[in-house]
């Protein structure tokens, strides 16, 4: 790294698994020093003996979840935590003048009033809210540089949006009728030793499949957000979640009514162009399809569309590690973004295959 | 069983999955004798040796797959052949008296030409073909009752008729815009032993999950036939089949936009009503989950529905094992139909959990 | 089943995985109807809503755990408690003339001593103790039905005793130097619902292996009670469990130092000799393999010896169901002797394939 | 990289499971260009099309497997190819000065009857495997950095011999009586295209457990060999292989009679001076459980000892990645120590969790 200065990063919430991917990857980032972990549960214990894997890399402890000491750790504050806790901590981090990175959902959705329909309670930091940049670069790069905070977007999100943006940016996309099925990876949920829900027992997920939160999930109202804008105008779309036996892993499958019909090679051509340039959106080519097996441990979104002539639809599908495009490695490239590094600093190992 | 004859029954293509799991039912059925299996790579070997499982439960050993030979070794006779290769054997079963259920594809579609354009091919049986009557005795129990030639459904189109046949029956749903996302255990495909394509082995399986077939898989031309013949009129269905990373087990989302605006607790009550009596199809509760998990091993369809006000579409979610309800075991329901016995004969062992 | 009247059988801790593979078989059990199903923690709940699998199978509902009751239920109780619960309710059961097949560790080592140094705790009943018969009917055919309390082998015990029994029953093996590694799904531990070890969970145990108790697993004090009883000398035996990532399986490699050298085929012929006329334990031939994907869902036991002359060793692997023959089905076989019934009765299912 | 001159480096035999981990490692390696590819069945296909997870990561092409071309594209080749390839290609590489570590068994074994006992066949390159060296840095550090040819380890070797060593070493292990269960995952065997045994199909893996070449794996000579010279007497182990149903993981349970009683605190202190100063061992502190979870994806073998007083045996314990300490991260550790470099460069992600 030579004469670099490294960034002061630390993670708040780092007991869960989004919290984890990001240790994993700040740990080995060129451009940083993680100099601060935070969990309740665990303060006082060493990172290492928490977590196995990271056993002799890092000498550091977990500390109490403390705004005012966070602020003190670190020039930027990645923050992992339970939704409805990041709004607590938020407003303190911008006082003192640190940049966050939010992985919850507290800031995702800019309209103070959608934030009580879908949560169900008022948002305790509107001007915070009103400020938050939508941390997709492929969508934000230019605001995402230039913000102060930034929130990452839901697994599902991330994966719906990237695989319908280029219909609905472009018009091609009917408004009406357009229907999301999301399928997640059991490390969406659950974290290693917090109190957990029977169903994410291996005895009960593995060998499973089931819908959950149908028409009621949350990042639902992110997707809706963000191509709403996309489109100009207003977009609902029907979306369905699923845990299926996996541990990292999202998969989604958008099916968009056209508006005029076009073949699969042409909305290719559209997706390519979309997205030209991107170094973690791979389309692939006719025929080609995405797996999540591709993908895993890194922050590749891998997709592609094709047109079904039959129904007038373009079937859109995505594939993306939760914990990486969905959550931390994303999480990283909005940091690379804020700092004018590099986008794929700290995000260079290929996905892990087999 | 006291003075009751057994029926001998015989398994053609035995050496898969399908074949494998009416082998399993059928040794230990009440009203039957298994009396022949066929395969063609396995002829000469007994039954206990290429399956671990049943040694020691029978003596039967492999037979070459010779129409003339099976018409003679039993009533009746089940078909898990590849698609192609039913419509070879029944025109001679037939002939010679025997009954049939298959559970190829072969004899699904009622219209010669909808086969030809699915399946690039004309049938060589059009007589068979258009006396056969379609498997799913929910909706055609009486007819099978009369059959000789009974076509159990496609694993797929068993999960998305039955999810979705109670809103198209009573009109509640249009018929534009349906979209149907299937997600199947790996033993959908493959067989012990068959040359196989990569994409099934354990290490490119597990922790995957992928799209196939999008907008051209062949079990939409059954859903169709099968939709439209409760609706009255042509419907037509965008479906995309996926692989999960699970042995046994099939998922289906189905969205349904809704011809009148109703509610979950009124969608239920239709859903009740159309499978009142039913011994299969377990119709589960408001804020009840079908998962795959409840169902494996066994011939049962967990199904429920959700309205979704926000779109205005009804999400019809079905969870069978694709071996089961899906196709042996609902092979096993049709033979019983077929014989006037109680439809639970050979199937009344609860689904294996966990 | 004609004219003949069914016993009443109850379970007592239906909420664990052992239980609810009890109502699994019981349920379509032929000489028995289940009456009786308690747990404090679903005391009130129909049992078709804690486990969807049952769901419309039965209108039993949880009771209380209570022994009068218990006792009032039924004429023969299956416990599947945790360790220390049993002991509390056998006298009582006893008591009032019922027959108990009890599944915890409560009643498995004949002498109170033994007992106390492996579970750090005198025994409550010690008079039951010593009455008790350690039910493996291959062992203990005779005394089982003669018994009104049996003890059911642990998992890893059962697996263990039955794949080095022949060698030390006919003085083959040494009794020094015998090393067991056992391997279990997840099943053997944890409960849909109960509080759990995040160690159980999904996203923990998928795609991961750990040995866990090393030298200290408790089943080791039952393998050496019933190796050395077979050997006519104190055997003491090595044993280290593993964790594996899957539901149901528990496979055993026991590495047995040989008394005389033999070679694979006469180690076999002891074996098959052995267990001739037994109806759970089938003995692979040579070049065949046990494994656990042929006996999941049965009461089977597969196994094979192999010897390996340069180490003067018997190496013997056996695969069962640890809810199987390591558990539940192993019961009911229990049930079957105790009353004289065949003793496949209500365990015909072969085994679940894959 | 500044000024530094990347090691041109090839892989041949690129198209099985642990080709693909070594390109993984090494597109990302700071010290080396990826220069060539081999695969006769892959020829003439671009890496990222073979390889979805490499899309867009290299423009390598897949070369013929030609020893001529080789040696012209590289500096150091690493050979994983099937057992009696790399002995073909070994002189030819050696002849034009390229150094070669090989992944492949051929020159593992010293001693030319050894390798003639185990394989079956006589070895054609007897001068290349007398001068072969044993590429396990733990022990053979010095001899790597001299040599020309290294001998990389099987998978099980490398899990038994570190598990081992320290006892064997410092006269602490009889030398009779050593039993090691070693258990992989499935990527040990098969190779995404590669014609496979069913037994490695998702079907047949997922949820089973399997003993397989009792008393035959040839890896059992690498750990006699290796352990016999730590011993400076003749070892002989009994070692048996099981196939469990994960991708990625080889954990090992080695029982060794100890020459004099020693507590488990005492044991591990041997085991940390052995491994002090090690980059990739973690000797696990007592209580603390070594899974393949925490290495899985890294160059880690974490391992414990735990004295059984009770047997007079030590337990030790291993987990390590098949494809990662087992076979390509150590091959290139020893690239590594080849040329001088950091023993950690291009090895520093921490392994992937969950």
């Amino acid at each position: 790294m030579g004469g670099t200065i490294a960034i002061r990063v630390a993670v708040a919430g780092a007991s869960g698994y989004m919290g984890a991917e990001l240790l994993r990857l700040l740990l080995v980032h060129p451009r940083v020093t993680l100099t601060g972990v935070t969990s309740e549960r665990l303060a006082g214990e060493p990172l290492g003996s928490v977590y196995p894997h990271l056993r002799g890399l890092t000498d550091l402890v977990f500390h109490d979840l403390d705004a005012e000491w966070l602020a003190g750790a670190c020039d930027v504050a990645f923050l992992a935590l339970p939704h409805m806790e990041s709004q607590k901590m938020v407003p303190v981090l911008r006082k003192r003048g640190r940049k966050v990175i939010d992985l919850s959902a507290d800031y995702r959705l800019h309209d103070a009033a959608d934030y009580t329909t879908w949560y169900k309670t008022a948002h305790v930091d509107p001007a915070g809210l009103a400020e938050a940049v939508y941390g997709l670069p492929e969508l934000h790069r230019k605001a995402i540089a230039a913000a102060s905070l930034v929130a990452s977007p839901g697994c599902y999100a991330a994966g719906a949006i990237l695989a319908t943006a280029p219909l609905l940016k472009n018009g091609l996309g009917r408004l009406e009728g357009i229907v999301i099925d999301g399928k997640s990876g059991v490390s969406g949920a659950g974290a290693q030793g917090r109190k957990v829900d029977p169903m994410y027992l291996f005895t009960e997920a593995n060998e499973n499949v089931q819908a959950y939160a149908i028409g009621a999930h949350r990042h639902t109202a992110e997707m809706e957000q963000e191509l709403s804008a996309l489109a100009g105008e207003r977009v609902r779309v029907s979306f369905t979640p699923h845990l299926l036996p996996l541990t990292r892993g999202l998969f989604t499958t958008a099916s968009v009514p056209l508006a005029t019909p076009l073949g699969t090679a042409e909305l290719l051509n559209v997706y390519r162009e979309f997205y030209a340039g991107e170094s973690f959106v791979r389309v692939l080519g006719e025929g080609e399809r995405p797996t999540t097996r591709a993908v895993v441990g890194s922050n590749y979104c891998d997709l592609t569309v094709v047109a079904d002539p039959r129904t007038g639809r373009a079937v859109c599908v995505s594939a993306l590690d939760n914990l990486g495009k969905g959550g931390s490695a994303n999480g990283v490239q909005n940091l690379n973004v804020l700092f004018g590094w590099h986008e794929r600093a700290g995000l260079e190992a290929p996905p892990v295959y087999p």
